[in-house]
């Protein structure tokens, strides 16, 4: 058996005591960008519940133009007004250099990727970069909380970067 | 108080009972690559864990260059075999045509997204589309199993596409 056929054995289970429909637009219009670690179960580590929050994901947590294409349509359609960033502690993304990487996957299949890996050296530093690409982009429109955290994955606890 | 703050708050409570460090690279070797709908808690509709699997999600849980970079990193660098990919019904995707969206977003600040907004107009087929990007992809290694599903969020079961 699969991974994936374990996963749907557990959707079963789930679905026997699922509570039924929801609206579509989050009810605390607050839309999430975390890293896609396995670490972070965004909705334990943020007290969510089903039908509350947009929850972005991708490898480091960053805003490309694909994270500003989902917090405008999060925004623009379905009413997000807060925007809550989330890095972690012991993040892969701080283990490689984009150069590397791209090099290997070129060696590899003989295709230079056209984009970058978005690694970084600095967690800190790369919350306060990824707020601005937020901050500078003219498709979000309500910028009045966009507020970037980092997980420590040996407590749980987040910290607000300033 | 903002949401944020709530969320903060519920976080301080989450840590209290946190077990812990767990290891970098995803336990089950898996990737989900799903919807940033509210109504989807992946962890729980998936029966996983903290530290099992990779999480990446995005409006509509689409295969970008952004998804294709997140999965290249989860493959090449921390091990995972096996792709999800889930879709859900009453899809906000699903309500609004990739042109007036962005004819809209033009409208309103004066430039057009040189992004498109990855809108469909059937489920089950942007599902198999989604795959097909992932399975013409040279960056992602392993494609022995990738496959998709649509959660229906009434009932909270998956249906896998076939």
């Amino acid at each position: 058996m699969s991974v994936t056929d374990e996963l749907l054995a557990a959707n079963a289970r789930y679905a026997e005591t699922f509570p039924g429909p929801l609206p579509l637009p989050p009810a605390r219009h607050v839309a999430v960008v975390a890293c896609m670690d396995a670490r972070l179960d965004v909705y334990r580590a943020l007290g969510l519940s089903e039908g509350e929050a947009h929850v972005i994901r991708n490898a480091g947590g960053v805003v490309t133009d694909d994270e500003i294409r989902s917090l405008a349509i999060s925004q623009r359609l379905l009413g997000t007004r807060e925007i809550v960033l989330v890095h972690h502690t012991d993040c892969g993304m701080l283990t490689f250099h984009d150069e590397d990487f791209r090099a290997s996957v070129e060696q590899d299949v003989g295709v230079r990727p056209t984009w970058h890996s978005e690694a970084f050296g600095d967690l800190e530093e790369d919350v306060r970069a990824q707020r601005r690409r937020i901050l500078d982009s003219p498709f979000i429109p309500v910028k009045d909380s966009v507020r970037g955290f980092v997980l420590d994955v040996a407590t749980g606890k987040l910290s607000e970067v300033l």
